[in-house]
């Protein structure tokens, strides 16, 4: 497998760099090929403008999206997103590797995401959810949070963990066509021993290893929605 | 009222800016104090970094919650974030105005949010929902997407919109304390007509002339959970 995991801290010593090392490792030592873009040290630009088009469709009124697609096409968008794109263009597995920041992506990675995902390539018209442009290509996160895990659940305090995450799980991974893994959550991680980690990055060591054997999360199929995406019923 | 516009559009012809110029306008003939965070034309940084603390807590590994509320008490925190916790601090009504990227906010307001909604001051320990630092003020969410209405629902192929926006309207605004109004949507903006667009402005103006008639979104009290955060049942 080609594997790209796009991690985001700004502290190089944290554990969630160290899980995405772990997975660098584990990956590798399995015969995997792994690319690595680390945002922070890349010092990724995670905010979306007309600076991202060196020419422009329309130079009087900038829609995102109409340029990215435009600039996608013609070689003109930013490099840095050119370069992204090919690396996710390039991978099977797509691995977001992040510590929970308001119960989503940081801002850094955020912008990723509202960069990278580009018009015509992820998605575009009626190619979206199981007719994505990333289909066939999977996706995992792999994130740490200070919450227990009984704070996350149908009565816990905080809800479902996957509820809170479908902004990223539905609204981005899978609407670009990903099949989404369940995710991979290091709870509590401010607050537990040296002992706990190292568990976790057994854990996840091991997660990474039965990645076929893992159930992908449920989303819509396009078949179930008329032209006009009102569900066929 | 003192109402805080947070403003997020990479374009100033817009229609999202638009809606924001129409609440500044509404809000200030009905004589309520207005202010405007404009984060594409401050150049609001939205990454959270070490860079933020003049002065660490702890130098060599840096846990981005507890230098927060290490420097913000001792005012060593990064200029801006002290400007926008000041402006949130004054207003008794937070408006967050903004094109839905990817069912969530743009990278720069996600960082505004990372960066400003400070531990210590908006949550901290046991202060979070009901208890959050930001009780007694009010929230509310405007924002342009390019879906129609009918693909927000139950059964609609992207599911309830308030679902998908639940990291902001809960994860952020209702954690932090704030209560918060029903998010104002602008569907399939970038199609429709010039009339609709206007009638959408109108719309909004009669929202925000009736913000005191709206009943707010519920969410979890801590009363209803034990100390460990397990539902008392």
């Amino acid at each position: 497998m080609k594997v790209l995991i796009v991690h985001a801290h700004y502290e190089p010593q944290s554990f969630t760099t160290a899980l995405k090392d772990q997975a660098v490792a584990t990956l590798s030592a399995a015969g995997h090929e792994v690319r690595v873009s680390d945002l922070y040290a890349m010092q990724f630009n995670p905010v979306a403008s007309a600076a991202d088009f060196a020419e422009r469709s329309d130079p009087d009124y900038c829609v995102y999206a109409l340029e990215q697609r435009k600039g996608f096409e013609s070689g003109t968008i930013a490099a840095d997103i050119r370069e992204e794109v090919a690396k996710v263009d390039w991978c099977d597995v797509l691995i977001l590797n992040f510590p929970i920041f308001w119960f989503s992506v940081p801002a850094i990675m955020k912008g990723w995401i509202d960069r990278v995902f580009v018009s015509g390539r992820f998605y575009g018209g009626k190619r979206f959810y199981d007719q994505g442009g990333m289909r066939g290509k999977r996706a995992l996160l792999s994130f740490t949070l200070g919450g227990r895990e009984h704070m996350f659940g149908p009565q816990a305090i905080h809800g479902e963990l996957e509820t809170m995450l479908r902004p990223i799980l539905r609204g981005s991974l899978a609407y670009a066509g990903f099949t989404v893994l369940p995710p991979f959550a290091a709870y509590h991680v401010p607050y537990v021993t040296q002992e706990s980690r190292q568990q976790i990055l057994v854990e996840y060591a091991g997660r990474l290893n039965r990645l076929d054997d893992l159930t992908s999360l449920s989303f819509p199929s396009l078949d179930d929605f008329d032209d006009r995406l009102y569900p066929k019923t």
